[in-house]
C-alpha cells in the first residue's frame, strides 16, 4: 500500500506554510493509512504533469490539494487530465451549483468560474458548501486519485464528509494511536542510547505493527510509539508494555505523557499536594509564569511573580540585601537563595522560585558568560540553589531555564 | 535548472509542520534558484533511497534536511550512499568536533555520536556551530547534492554561512527580495479591502516581476512583497514605491517591517524618547514582559513587573483598594486603573501598563464572559482605559491581550 500527498500552488513554495499534508496525513492515519510521501509544487504545468504521473505510478492512492480554482494558473484539472488520459467533461449539475452560489451572494458568476464545472471522466464529484471548486474521486485500475481546493477550511468538511468514509469503505487498514513521552534534562543521544535495546527489536505481532520516532527540541526530547493493527485491545496493550519498558529506563526524565506540559504536570502535583507558588524572575522575564498561567485553573495554586530586571527592584520587591549584590552580583547563587526566600515571604505561599543569570547575547558587564544562570528554590524544608550553563539564542536560553525551574519544582514534588 | 528540496523525518508527515522548506527556498529565490519540488518523507529506508535517485536524476541541485542525527532512525547519509553509490568514511576532523563539542559540556562523546563523522566520499563539510551533525556538499557530474540537519535553528547558519555562497557563486540567477509589513489591530479582511486597489495591478515591469501574499496570524496580518529581476536598484525602487503605497493605506497599523516584532518597536520607541517602563499583569499572566524581554537590551527602558495572580497580590503589591475590588471586581477598568497607577508608582517608570480579563476557557464566578478585558496606561499625561472582548482559546486571548497592551503603548509613543 503507498500513499501519497500532493500540495499544489506556487505559494506554497513561497511565503506560505503548507498545513494540509499534515491534516489529510494525520486524517488518514486514523484509518490506519500512512502516507509514504508528501510533494509540494508550484503552478508549472509539465512539472505538475509529470508529479502526477509519477506518484500514480507508485501508489494506490493520491490525494492531491489546490489548483481547482477559476483563474490562469489553476490547472491541476488540465495536468490530470494530460497525465491519466482521461478527458474533461463539463457537468451540468455542478455548472448549476457554482452559479447558484454567486446568486446567493447576488454577483452574477464570473465566465472565469465555468472552468470548474469541467470533470474529470467517470470521476465521482465532491460537493464543497464552503467555495465554488468541487472535489473529484477518480478511480482507475483500483487505484484512486482524489482532488480537494487548496483553502483548510474549505478541505476539512469535503475530507471528513466524503474523502474519509469513501477511503474507510475501501482500504481500512485497521488502527493506528500514537503515544508520546516528554522527557525533560537528557540530551538526545543520551535518550537514544538508555531506550536503544526497546527499540531496536522488531516488533511485528500478529496485525500489529509499532514503529518509534524520537523528537529533540531545545527543551527536551520526546519519544513517539505509533501501533497499528485491527485488534484495538491488542494495540492498546502494546502500548501500555512499550511504556512501561520506557518509563523502566527513563524513570523521573519522563515528565508526562500526549498533550500534558511542564506547567501542566506542575500544576497538577501543586493541587494534589495543596501547594502553591510563586516565582521571583530576572532572566527569565515573565516566561515562567506566563507558562505556569497558560494552564487553565492555574490560580489555584499560582499566585504571584515578580520580575525584577533591575537591582533596584531585587531589593525593594524581593529583600534582596544591597551588600550581596554587591560582593557576589546580581548573577549569583546568593542573590537568587534571597529572591527565592524573599518571594515566598512576600507572597506567602509553599514554595519560591527564583532566576537570575545572563540571556545573552552579550555577557555580562561584570565578565560573566552568557547562559550562566542560578535557580533557586525556597520551602519549607529550606532553600536550595543550582548553577546551570547553557547555549543557545536569547529566546533558547531563556526556555531552557524556565524549563530547568519547572523540572526541579516538579523533582521536588514527587 | 531544476531544484529540489527533501525534508526528512517521520514526524514531519505526523503531528509536526515543517518550516524548513519553506525557508530554503525564500533563500534560493533571494539568488534566483526556484524550487521545483519539495518533497517530504518519512524515516523509510527504501523510500529514502529511491526518492534520493529520482530527485538527482530530475534536478541540477537537491537540498535534504533532516535525518543526520545520532539515533537509529537517522538514516539520511546511508540513503544518500545507497542513491549515489558513493561510500561513507570516517572523516577524523568531524569526529573531532564532536568529541570537542561535549567536552564543552563535560560529557563524554556517546558511541552513537561516531555515526555523525562519516561522511559521503569526495564531500565538502558544512560546519555546524550548533550542533553535532554536520552538512555536506557533494558534487557529482556537476549535479548537486546539499545535506543539512533538521533542527531550524542549526540550519540557519549553516545555510546562510556556506549553502548560499557556494550555489550562488556557481549558480546565480538574478535577484529577489522580500519586504515584509507587518500590521495590528486590523481583520483580514479590512486589510485586504484597503489594499485590493494595489495588489490587483498587474506588475510586469522589464525583469521585473511583483507578487504579494498576505499572512493572517491572530494577532495581525503580514503583507508580503516578493519582487524579482535582474537589476537591484529596480527592485529596490519598486519595493519603496509600493511600500510607500501600502503606508499610504493602512497608515499606524502598520507597526514595523521584516524581522522587527511589536515589542522591539516599542521597545526602540522607548529608548529613543528615553522613557522607563513597568508592567502589571493579572491574565496575561507574564506574557507581556515576557515579550519585552525577549528584546536584547530591553533592561535598559523595562524594569520591572508584577504578575497578581491573586486579589491579595493586586493590593499588597500594587495598592489596588479593597472598595474597588469588592465594588466592580478584579475585572474591571476601575482595577486596570489602579494596578497601572499602582505599578508607575512602585517602580518610579514613566509608563505603567496594566491587564486585567478573562483568559478563560471558563467565564468568570460572576458571570463575565471569556475574552472581556480592561487594558490601561498610565503616564504622566493620565491614565486611559480601553475595554476590549476578544475571541480565541486560552493561549490565543493571552496573545492578543498583551499585542492589544504593547499596541497600545506603542500609539501612545509616536
Amino acid at each position: 500500500m503507498h500513499t501519497e500527498i500532493i500540495c499544489i500552488g506556487s505559494e506554497l513554495l513561497i511565503g506560505s506554510i503548507n498545513t494540509n499534508g499534515t491534516y489529510i496525513s494525520e486524517k488518514l492515519a486514523t484509518i490506519g493509512l500512512k502516507v509514504n510521501r508528501e510533494i509540494t509544487v508550484g503552478d508549472d504545468f509539465s512539472e505538475l504533469e509529470n508529479v502526477f504521473a509519477e506518484s500514480f505510478s507508485r501508489s494506490n492512492i493520491v490525494v492531491a490539494t489546490g489548483g481547482l480554482g477559476p483563474t490562469f494558473d489553476d490547472i491541476t484539472r488540465e495536468a490530470v487530465s494530460k497525465a491519466t488520459g482521461k478527458k474533461l467533461v463539463l457537468n451540468k449539475n455542478v455548472l448549476e451549483t457554482i452559479s447558484e452560489f454567486f446568486e446567493k451572494k447576488k454577483i452574477k458568476m464570473p465566465k472565469d468560474n465555468e472552468k470548474q464545472a469541467y470533470i474529470l471522466e467517470g470521476a465521482e464529484i465532491i460537493s464543497n458548501d464552503l467555495g465554488t471548486a468541487a472535489g473529484q474521486i477518480l478511480k482507475i485500475n483500483g487505484k484512486i486519485i482524489i482532488l480537494l481546493p487548496g483553502p483548510p477550511r474549505e478541505i476539512r468538511p469535503m475530507f471528513e464528509n466524503t474523502v474519509l468514509p469513501y477511503l474507510k469503505k475501501r482500504f481500512e487498514r485497521g488502527l493506528l494511536k500514537i503515544k508520546v513521552l516528554h522527557t525533560v534534562g537528557l540530551a538526545e543521544s543520551v535518550v537514544d542510547e538508555k531506550i536503544r535495546k526497546i527499540v531496536d527489536i522488531e516488533r511485528k505481532l500478529e496485525g500489529n505493527e509499532v514503529s518509534f520516532s524520537i523528537l529533540a527540541k531545545h527543551t527536551g526530547v520526546d519519544i513517539k510509539i505509533i501501533a497499528s493493527g485491527t485488534d484495538e485491545m491488542l494495540i492498546d496493550k502494546t502500548i501500555q508494555n512499550l511504556k512501561k519498558e520506557f518509563y523502566g529506563v527513563l524513570k523521573d526524565a519522563i515528565f508526562g505523557e500526549d498533550n500534558q506540559t511542564l506547567e501542566s504536570v506542575v500544576g497538577e502535583l501543586l493541587l494534589k499536594k495543596r501547594k502553591t507558588l510563586a516565582v521571583a524572575e530576572s532572566c527569565t522575564g515573565g516566561l515562567i509564569s506566563h507558562r505556569l498561567t497558560n494552564v487553565a485553573g492555574s490560580s489555584m495554586y499560582f499566585k504571584e511573580s515578580i520580575v525584577t530586571y533591575s537591582d533596584i527592584s531585587k531589593k525593594l520587591l524581593l529583600g534582596v540585601k544591597d551588600e550581596t549584590l554587591n560582593k557576589y552580583g546580581a548573577v549569583s547563587g546568593e542573590v537568587a537563595q534571597e529572591m527565592a526566600e524573599g518571594i515566598k515571604k512576600t507572597s506567602g505561599t509553599n514554595f519560591g522560585i527564583s532566576t537570575t543569570g545572563i540571556a545573552g547575547p552579550k555577557p555580562s558587564s561584570t565578565g560573566k558568560p552568557v547562559g550562566l544562570v542560578f535557580i533557586a528554590i525556597a520551602s519549607a524544608d529550606g532553600t536550595k540553589v543550582q548553577q546551570f550553563q547553557f547555549t543557545g539564542s536569547r529566546a533558547e536560553i531563556k526556555d531552557k531555564i524556565a524549563t530547568a525551574a519547572l523540572d526541579i519544582l516538579r523533582i521536588s514534588l514527587i
